[in-house]
C-alpha cells in the first residue's frame, strides 16, 4: 500500500485538486468483476467519414496490449487494463528506471505476469511493435514522441491509442492522417474528457435537441500546473523550482514547452467534447482560428517566490515564452463560434471552463448551472445536477459502478473500456485520426496566430472534403 | 403608486432579472435625506491624461441640470436628481408624448416645479442648450443621437454626461475627443457598471495589489433582451414581436441595430470596469482587437415561436445581422489580454461575465468566487462575498445606505452622485472623453474585424500619446 499512497498513479495530472478521487483498491477490485461489457460510445461519434464500421480483423474476446511510455499516465492505463479479464498487457517500453520500477510493481500487485520490457533507448519501442501477438498499443510518452510512435504502430498494423497533447506542426497532423489512410490501421485518440460524466450528460441533452441549435461553445484547460512544471527531482509534484533532465515526471520534459512556445499547448481536453457536440467531421468542421496571449509572468513569479528558488536562482533568469492566459476563438463551417482557454501558469482553481449555448439554453460548468427555456426559470441560473442526473448518458447509466475509483472522476475507466472494446470488435476508433488531427492542429495554428498579432489562420481540412 | 408599479423607471434595462431591486419609495425617501456627500471616485480614475484637476468654472453648491431624452433611462436620472438638495432639473427635451407624460408625473410626485420642456422635434434639444443657467446636461436618447448632442452641449459650454452605447464610426469617437479638446468642456461617460458594488470592491483589491500583476480580464453584456427588442406597442417589455416606429420604448429604435449590424453593439458595461482596472489611458491603452460572431438565430426563433408571431408573421421573414454571441479579444499596450462577451438574443441568465486574473489570484462573477494565493485554499474556488465585504470600496462604505433602492442594485446612485459632484466642483470627469472614445470604439472595430473574418484591427490612440 505504500506504493499506492506515494504515487497516485491513475491521477498523475489532476491529482492535486482531485484527491478525493484517488484510486480505492477495494472499490476497484469489487468493480473489476463486472468489467467487460461494451461501452455505449459518445453519441456524436456515431458516424465518422468514410470508413467501414467494422474493420477487417476478426472480433476477439481477449486482446494483448502493449504500452509505450509507462510514466504515471501509462501506469494508469496498465492499472485499468490489468483489472479486466478481456486483455493482457504483454509489452511495455520505457527508459526511466524509476517509472519502470513502479510499473513492475503494478503487475506484481495485480498478480499478473510481467510483460516483456523494452528499455534500450528511445527507439526500442520499434522492437516492441514487432512482438508477436500484439493487438493494440497505447502511447503515453512525452508529447514529442506521439506522432513518430503512432505512425510506426500504424505501419506495423497495430491498433493504436495515443494520448493527448498539442501538435508541433500541421505536417505532423497530416502524417497521422496519411498513415492511417495508407495502412488502414486505426488510431484512437485517448481524450478522456469526452467521457466525463457531466460532459456526456450534456452531450446527451445536446443530441436530444434540448439546447436547440448550438451557437457558441467554450472549453479549455485551466489548471495551475506550477507544481507539475517544477519539482525537486525527487517528488513528482512541487518541492522545488527545477525542471529538465535532472527532475522527475512531467517537469522533465513538459516545462520546456512553456519556455519556448507561445500558443494553446494543450487544447484537446476542452476541444474534444466541444467538437463532438458540434458534429465536427460529421457535417461540420473547424474553419479558422485566432489566438491571443497575455504576458508570461506566472512561472517567473513562482520561481522567484519559492523557498527553493529566489531572485538569484538560475531559473529566475529565464524568459518564458508561454503567455499565462492564451485565448483562442474558432469559427466552424456551420457558423458556430468556439472559445478555448489555456491557463496553466497562475494560481487558480481547476476548471475546464465549459459553456454550451444554443437557441434554447445554456450550460456552464464553472457555476454548475444551466438554463433551458421552458424547463427552468427565465433569466435565472438553475443548478445543473438535476438535469445531469435525469439525462445521464446511457454509458454512465450502465457502467458508473464499474468506474468508481478510476482516474479523473471515473472517466478514465470509460476511455480505456471504449478503447478495448473497439480493438476487440475491430471497430473504427470512436475518436479517430481526423478528430486527432483537427484537435491537435490547434496548437501550431494558435502559435502562428499569436506570432502574427492574432491574425486569423485557416484550418486544413484533414478529411479532404469528407466531413460534408 | 400605480405609476411606480407600471413603469420600473430606474430599472429600464435589467428590470427583468433584478425585480428584487425595484425602487422602493420608502427607502428612497429615507435615504435621500442623507444625500449630497461627495463620492470617492473609482480608484483607477484618479489621474487621466493631461487636464487640470479642477476646471475653470467656480465651485457651486447647487446646479441646474437639463435632461436630453427622458425615456426610462432619463426618468431614472431625473428621479435620482430630484431627490437631492444640490440640484434642480430645469430643462427636459423629448419628443415621445407618453414618456413626457411619465416625466411630468415624476416632477409632480416629487413636489418639484416642472422644468421647461423642449418637445418640438429631434433638434429642439439645441434650444434647451441655450436655456440660461444650465450647469450640466445628461443625454439619454437613442444611441444615434449621443455624439451629435454631446458635441453640441460641449460647444454650448455645458458639462455633459452621456449615456452608454457603442459608436457607429471611429470618426464619431474623434469628434467627441476633438470637441472636448477644442472647447475645454468636460464630457462624463455615464457607465454605471463602474460603480457596481462587487466591481468596486474588486477594483479596490486590484489597486491594493491583491491580484498581483493583472494578466487577463473578461467582461461583457450577456442579457436576454428579446423582451426588450420586441413588444406589442403598448407595454415596454414583451407581449409581442413588433419593433420600430409602431412600438414603445427601446424596441422602437434599438432592435434596428440587431437587424443591420454585426459586432459588439454594447461593449461598455463589460469594458468600463476592466479598463479602469487596467489603467487604460493612465499608463496603458487598448492596442488591437479581433472579434468573432456566431450565427444569428435567436431573434428569428423568438418571432417564430411567440404566440403573437409565427412563421407567417412578416418579421419572421427578416434576416438578422447580429450574431447571437459576439466575442472580442483585446490586446493592451502593457500586454494584458481582455475578452468581451456580447450575447443578447438568446434565452440565458443575466451575467456580465467578469473575470479578473493576475499573478496572485482570480475572481469570476458568474460563480461569485475567487482564489487569492496565500489567503484562500489552493486550487479551490472560495466564495467571494467575505472579500467583497472586507475590501468594500470606500465610496460604498460611506454611501451604501443612500443608494438603497436606486437602480441596478444601487450603482445608479453612485453614478449620478459622482456626476453631480464633478459638475459642482468643476472637476474633470471621472470617466472622461478619452475613456468614452476608446470604449465606444469597440463597436465599429468589432464590426470591421468580423467583416474581415476576425482580422486583427488596431485601436486609434485617442489620447495622442498622452496615455503614456
Amino acid at each position: 500500500m505504500l506504493f499506492v499512497r506515494k504515487v497516485p498513479r491513475t491521477l498523475a495530472k489532476i491529482y492535486i485538486q482531485n484527491k478525493q478521487n484517488m484510486p480505492n483498491r477495494r472499490n476497484f477490485l469489487k468493480s473489476s468483476a463486472l468489467a467487460g461489457a461494451a461501452l455505449t460510445v459518445p453519441a456524436a461519434a456515431a458516424a465518422a467519414p468514410d470508413a467501414p464500421a467494422v474493420l477487417k480483423n476478426a472480433r476477439k474476446s481477449k486482446i494483448n496490449v502493449g504500452i509505450i511510455g509507462s510514466g504515471f499516465r501509462g501506469q494508469s492505463h496498465i492499472d485499468l487494463l490489468l483489472r479486466r479479464d478481456d486483455c493482457e498487457v504483454t509489452a511495455v517500453a520505457d527508459i526511466d528506471a524509476r517509472m519502470l520500477d513502479y510499473t513492475r510493481k503494478i503487475f506484481a500487485k495485480a498478480g499478473k505476469p510481467q510483460p516483456k520490457y523494452y528499455t534500450d533507448g528511445e527507439q526500442d519501442y520499434r522492437n516492441l511493435l514487432q512482438q508477436p501477438g500484439l493487438d493494440a498499443v497505447m502511447i503515453a510518452t512525452p508529447w514529442r514522441f506521439h506522432t513518430e510512435q503512432a505512425v510506426a504502430a500504424m505501419r506495423a498494423g497495430i491498433y493504436v491509442g495515443t494520448e493527448v497533447c498539442g501538435a508541433f506542426s500541421i505536417d505532423e497532423c497530416w502524417q497521422l492522417v496519411n498513415t492511417q489512410e495508407e495502412t488502414g490501421t486505426q488510431l484512437f485518440f485517448l481524450e478522456n474528457v469526452c467521457y466525463r460524466r457531466d460532459v456526456m450528460a450534456i452531450m446527451n441533452m445536446v443530441k436530444k435537441g434540448m439546447f436547440g441549435e448550438l451557437l457558441h461553445l467554450e472549453g479549455g484547460y485551466q489548471h495551475d500546473l506550477r507544481h507539475v512544471k517544477f519539482n525537486d527531482g525527487k517528488e513528482a509534484y512541487g518541492g522545488g523550482v527545477e525542471f529538465g533532465e535532472k527532475t522527475f515526471h512531467e517537469a522533465k520534459w513538459r516545462t520546456q514547452h512553456s519556455l519556448r512556445r507561445n500558443g494553446d499547448l494543450y487544447p484537446t481536453h476542452g476541444l474534444g467534447p466541444v467538437a463532438q457536440m458540434l458534429d465536427i467531421h460529421r457535417g461540420n468542421r473547424f474553419v479558422s482560428l485566432t489566438s491571443m496571449a497575455s504576458n508570461a509572468r506566472g512561472l517567473h513569479e513562482y520561481i522567484v517566490n519559492h523557498p527553493q528558488g529566489g531572485e538569484n536562482h538560475p531559473n529566475a533568469k529565464l524568459r518564458w515564452a508561454l503567455g499565462d492566459k492564451v485565448t483562442t476563438m474558432i469559427k466552424c463551417a456551420n457558423g458556430e463560434s468556439v472559445v478555448l482557454h489555456h491557463d496553466t501558469n497562475l494560481p487558480r482553481p481547476y476548471s475546464l471552463g465549459f459553456r454550451v449555448q444554443g437557441t434554447k439554453g445554456i450550460w456552464m460548468d464553472v457555476n454548475k448551472s444551466l438554463l433551458i427555456e421552458g424547463l427552468t426559470e427565465d433569466h435565472k441560473w438553475t443548478p445543473a445536477q438535476e438535469f445531469l442526473d435525469k439525462y445521464e448518458h446511457p454509458a454512465w447509466q450502465k457502467n458508473a459502478e464499474k468506474a468508481v475509483g478510476a482516474g479523473h472522476g471515473g472517466m478514465d475507466w470509460f476511455l480505456v473500456d471504449d478503447f478495448v472494446e473497439c480493438v476487440k470488435a475491430g471497430k473504427k476508433a470512436t475518436i479517430d485520426v481526423y478528430d486527432a488531427a483537427a484537435w491537435l492542429a490547434v496548437t501550431p495554428l494558435s502559435e502562428a496566430s499569436i506570432a502574427q498579432g492574432s491574425a486569423a489562420v485557416a484550418f486544413p481540412d484533414f478529411t479532404r472534403g469528407r466531413w460534408i
